[in-house]
């Protein structure tokens, strides 16, 4: 059989990490077919979402999108592209915040910054990078942070 | 105009959640279609989710379906059906942990248990409560973990 | 293995089903990409539905959404949070009627009432209830009327 | 401005349409991705449908697609290559029935018939008339009945 | 086992196209929704197409769908309510191009001609017809030109 | 306002390119919900993709994907990652042919090869760059070959 689908690696061990480093992402276009393209994915059709004639009634006036699908929308925008670290793998998120709301017709971005760097508690051979990820509208707004945790391989455990 | 959507709500104040209230959500399987939908929707196509030939090389043998879809889908099961409080929203997540993966044909379901409340740093008429949302898989295997936390009035500050 | 995905059943027999009862369902915006899903998932491209420049020359001026859309968004607002019933189960529709069209941007919502109630022709075990399911849009003009009917154990036969 | 979008017309009157008069559509096997689809835009996640665990407990052991879908489907089969007939519009449907559950892998193909044709109650101008949509699987099997009600204008009202 | 999925066929031998024969399709109107379907479906989620902001800088100031979406939906627009020809199948395409953008709110249609007709260089029982399809907006203006080829069984190799 | 969506731009003129250059894309498993989706979007239900049925009786007993579908997620394959040229646009494809049929499992990845380079007929200013895109699948056979056409600008004209 073939060699299938090799993937790009970059090897990057928890020492190569550090702190303040920083990437941004490409933009994307929230339309209102993402809002109902994340309802229906998700089953979550809170009338926050989909139903504009009670956000009418509503501090924001019109429907604002899923924070989840902000999320979902900024960690694709984080990942395209970007090579396979062979040395490391998601852990989890310690946070997630949407300051603000995104609407119909709003571009985010994302910027990606290595904020923490820790021992595992457990694991003397990896450690945990935290990043942190701002996705900002059009108008530099923050409209979500997360903070993304990954394990990764010590280089000299 | 007419009265358009009237939604159910069931007004709940900080004082009425209790540490240890719990429900469960219905269930639903995780298909090959909803690998596809997550990866085309949050542009997330990394080989662990959509190239079946390179998870053969892989510990797992097989496509695992992205963290955030099952975060995603679990969430949408806890909204379902709920009513909505006027009294409260979603302020963000504490903690996300995907422990096992999510391969194609499992079934999954949630579990909300109230693990936390806590009075708002700065603001005095509200509090914080957290809800402890496990997943598992139809094998009693937790595949996801989410703390999400409610800003919620307080009916005597 | 675990009990899972437990469903909220509400127990109801033909003899507790009351003619005139009724309830109304949460509201659900209908969007452009909601024709596109609609014409996609059912392969039905009328003009009607999907080609706006020809819409200008016929007397709605712009694209109506499929009935059947109409119809079946009806039926999923119908079901959201409902439990289920252990001793009744859908026996079809008696009538579909779309008396006025709905546009991109209308905000539809369902009410239903009992409206009928009937021995089964042939199983004495069985009754048949019938609901009227009328969705109405923004303005409260009825855009569609279904005639569901159920099919339902008798608690004395 | 261009002449865009001429569609294929074939003017037919009450007149002209004969009870017993049929036509067969093209075939579609139903996939699981169908029953994501129709889930997703429809808001209808009932276990029967897209649970494989609850499922296993009931009659059928495995889901079975809404009937709606397969109504939708099969109006969007009836409907694929028609020519557009300037005399007549849909009214509506005065039954559907599902005899037997479509299973992921089924394939369903519909047969049409004229089965009835009267004046209307009101318009001395128009008639009514209706066809019966026969949806089988690939055994045979009738797994939907629709009886699809067609508004036709008369040559000699 | 029933007779399911019988397809209209008509058998049109190479010897049965004549150049310069012309036909016309339905058209499509296409929405943001299209843009989000095919970027999702096909992971180019360049800024031409799904970055409002980034477009606001280029010459075109809004989005311009996917070439590839134009092609795809064009060719989906030939087929549908073709027949079957038993005696020919794709053979592939010896030029796309794209003179024109398409924006969303544009209805496209497609003409379809026969431009050439030539022997299969090792074939003799076949031989290759050339269809041009010129696709078109509202404006008349062209947007996109495919030529495609058929391989087609001679009557009289 | 914010500088939003700042793209990797790496600059090559008509001169960068050299005739051999090559590179590879990930892959992407092709699944029965690409089938769906494909002819949901493009409208095209022709029975050699969705009639398992019926494509039984042809010599392939199985659905393959549309050509169009192999050619739209290879060239979303090749963008995924790639920066901006800021002297180069797409100007069209001057062959497109597809040898083996792909089927719901089967594992595709992309080989690009600059095979051509000349001058643009009527802009001296420009060239025409073509690259090949040679699809192959799990078991290194070509799927689909694709030649793209770039229109480049000068360096020194």
């Amino acid at each position: 059989m073939a060699e299938v689908a090799k993937y790009k690696e970059v090897a990057k061990f928890f020492e190569d990490f550090e702190i303040g480093e920083t990437r941004t992402t490409a933009g994307r276009t929230i339309t209102e077919a993402d809002f109902v393209m994340h309802a229906m994915h998700s089953g979550d059709w809170m009338p926050h979402h989909t139903d504009a004639e009670w956000c009418k009634t509503q501090p924001f006036k019109e429907p604002i999108i899923h924070g989840n699908a902000t999320f979902s929308i900024s960690t694709g925008l984080c990942i395209q592209g970007e090579p396979l670290n062979p040395h490391g793998m998601s852990y989890g998120y310690d946070k997630i915040r949407y300051p603000k709301p995104v609407f119909a017709g709003d571009t985010i971005q994302v910027k990606i910054t290595v904020i923490d760097k820790r021992d595992h508690p457990k694991q003397p051979s990896h450690g945990l990078i935290t990043e942190e990820k701002i996705t900002t509208n059009q108008n530099d707004e923050v409209v979500c942070v997360a903070h993304h945790v990954i394990y990764v391989e010590k280089r000299h455990p």
